[in-house]
């Protein structure tokens, strides 16, 4: 079985691209493999706590000194972090604003990127102390952007605060650089041809995506078909 | 007189080296310019609400037309902008979460950035549709990193996503490139000689940077002398 966990950080909910994207990727798996688990988790409806003081305090606080307070603090991110170590595929669906992530976003990834649970500290290891714990995942970023040319050597490429950002915080996630599959519909704010070439250029890319990773992934148990 | 708008995004209060730094510029600056404007403004304290559906509705709503739900909705970003637009100095403390901003932060950002307000949106102009309003303000950046290397050139540049975002997205504050000053304590992780010199460095060169600006700024009027 293949576990996915598919996030949404668009505030929209009806007229979002990005959702329909990211809908459009998950109900494709789900007609080649439909007893898959599939989490799905809204960033944008229900959004992540921002990393508070207490947070950070009860980080760095052993598991067992831990009181009932700090455990509270973070029931948030434990349970961010269980769907993540469950997955062995992140389906994403974000739009970029202001040429990043939109808050709720990273507030997710500050929520999740935690020493001793997804990455390991050791001053042992000389200048490059941080190892991330988890590894083999897939990231599947289905994304939308107001403005075009963000890809590398495009003319918006230096604004692209968006899809580095998220690869380097993939590493932590278990998400090695050449795991990320980035598929974008651009030129939302112009509403021209060129937006309508691009919704349709994603939505095929986004099914094919689908196909590809399904051919990938590891075949049904036959146990498992058997029972379904 | 000048005003200055001070940001802080860090979650930690008494131990944040963040805080600390741009407080430390503020008091300098205090020392030369006694009766200046400061406006402080704690994104960690009273986080800004993240973007919801609602408020990108009554965004593209003309003012005349937003009804009393709409005006609500946009009540937070209307308060941050005014505070951005008397300001002709920003001092931001943050720290670098996950190599880039602090969701708070983000949060601000996303607050601020918005069409009619700080920036135009014009078919007209190609594509390249979108003009800042503002313009003529500087930004000091104080900043603290638990890695090192960060530096154009250094060995973790290219996971840097806090600064070349906030030098992106400080256009729509009326900030240039060439008018963003950034001072950023490194090592923290390592808490060795190395931090603690990062530390002396870098709360020096706020001070000095204190000096530099305040040479700049327009004099007290006489009148203004006067009557203080």
């Amino acid at each position: 079985m293949t576990t996915i966990l598919h996030l949404d950080a668009s505030p929209r909910t009806d007229r979002s691209i990005s959702r329909r994207l990211s809908r459009r990727f998950v109900d494709e798996w789900r007609t080649h493999r439909s007893t898959d688990r599939i989490i799905h988790r809204d960033l944008a409806i229900d959004p992540p706590p921002h990393v508070t003081q207490a947070w950070i305090a009860a980080c760095f606080t052993p598991n067992e000194k831990r009181d009932a307070a700090m455990r509270r603090d973070l029931s948030w991110s434990d349970a961010a972090i269980s769907e993540l170590e469950a997955a062995d595929l992140i389906v994403l669906g974000t739009p970029m604003y202001n040429y990043g992530m939109p808050s709720a976003l990273k507030a997710w990834f500050d929520q999740v990127i935690r020493v001793g649970r997804t990455f390991s500290f050791d001053l042992a290891r000389g200048d490059w102390p941080l190892e991330p714990m988890m590894s083999g995942k897939r990231l599947v970023v289905l994304s939308s952007r107001g403005e075009f040319g963000f890809e590398p050597g495009g003319p918006r490429a230096r604004f692209n605060q968006l899809d580095p950002h998220i690869a380097t915080c993939g590493r932590y996630l278990g998400v090695a650089p050449n795991a990320i599959h980035t598929i974008a519909v651009e030129y939302q704010e112009f509403g021209d041809d060129r937006h309508a070439r691009s919704v349709e250029r994603a939505e095929s890319e986004a099914v094919r995506m689908a196909g590809v990773l399904v051919a990938e992934a590891a075949p049904y148990a036959v146990a498992g078909r058997a029972s379904a």
